[in-house]
C-alpha cells in the first residue's frame, strides 16, 4: 500500500513590482505577531536577526504603511507588534492559502496518485 | 495615479515525500515539448543542460513511470519528448495555476491596493 504524504500546495504572489509574499514571510509575520519580537520570531524560524529585519523592512518600505513596528513601552527596546495593515495583508494570504488548500484538494489528490510509492515495491 | 503591475499567483506543488513541481519545472517541461530537446528547453531559460538535465531526471524518478524520455529515431541522438505522463502533469499543474488565477483574481487586487505607488508620490 502506498504511504505517501499528504500533497501540500504552496502559494507565493507577487504585487507591485517588487513585493513577492509566500510562505515564509508570512510565517515570519505570524512569528512577529506571536513573539512580540523580530529577533524571537526569527530565532523560531532558524533565522538570524538580520535577515528577519532585512525581510520584515522589505516588505514594510512596499506597503502603503508598515506590516510591523517597533512596540511602544515596555522594556523600551527590542519589541515589535504587526500593525493592523500587517494584520491584513497576513489575513489574506492565509485565507487565499485555506480556500486553494480545499478547492484544489481533488487535483492533489490526482497528482498525487501519479506519484511513484517509496520505498520500491516490486508489486 | 498608480501604475502597478497586476499582481501574479506562483503555486508549487509538494507530493509524495520529495516532488515539487513549481513554474520553473512546469516552464522547462513545456519547453522540452516545445522544443523536442532537453538541451534547447534548458537554453531557453537561460538553463544548462546539466541544470535541465537534472530537473527533469529528479522529476522522472519520482514517478511512476517518466515525464521525459529520449526520442527514437530522427537524428539519434539529443532528442527528447515528453510522455503522456509528463502531459498530464503538465496539464494538470496548469489548470490549477488557471483556476486559481481567476478564482483569486479579487483578493490578488485587494492585495495590490494595499502596496505603495511606485515611484513615491506626494499625493
Amino acid at each position: 500500500m502506498s504511504q505517501k504524504p499528504s500533497p501540500r500546495l504552496q502559494l507565493r504572489i507577487f504585487l507591485g513590482s517588487s513585493v513577492a509574499i509566500g510562505p515564509g514571510k508570512a510565517e515570519l509575520l505570524a512569528a512577529v505577531a506571536e513573539t512580540g519580537s523580530i529577533s524571537a520570531a526569527g530565532r523560531s524560524m532558524g533565522m538570524s536577526y538580520k535577515k528577519a529585519w532585512y525581510l520584515l523592512d522589505t516588505m514594510n518600505r512596499c506597503f502603503q504603511t508598515p506590516l510591523v513596528e517597533a512596540s511602544r513601552g515596555g522594556k523600551g527596546f527590542g519589541g515589535a507588534r504587526v500593525t493592523p495593515m500587517g494584520a491584513e495583508v497576513l489575513a489574506r494570504y492565509r485565507s487565499i492559502q485555506t480556500r486553494a488548500a480545499i478547492a484544489f484538494a481533488d487535483d492533489l489528490e490526482a497528482l498525487n496518485a501519479l506519484v511513484a510509492d517509496e520505498p520500491p515495491e516490486a508489486d
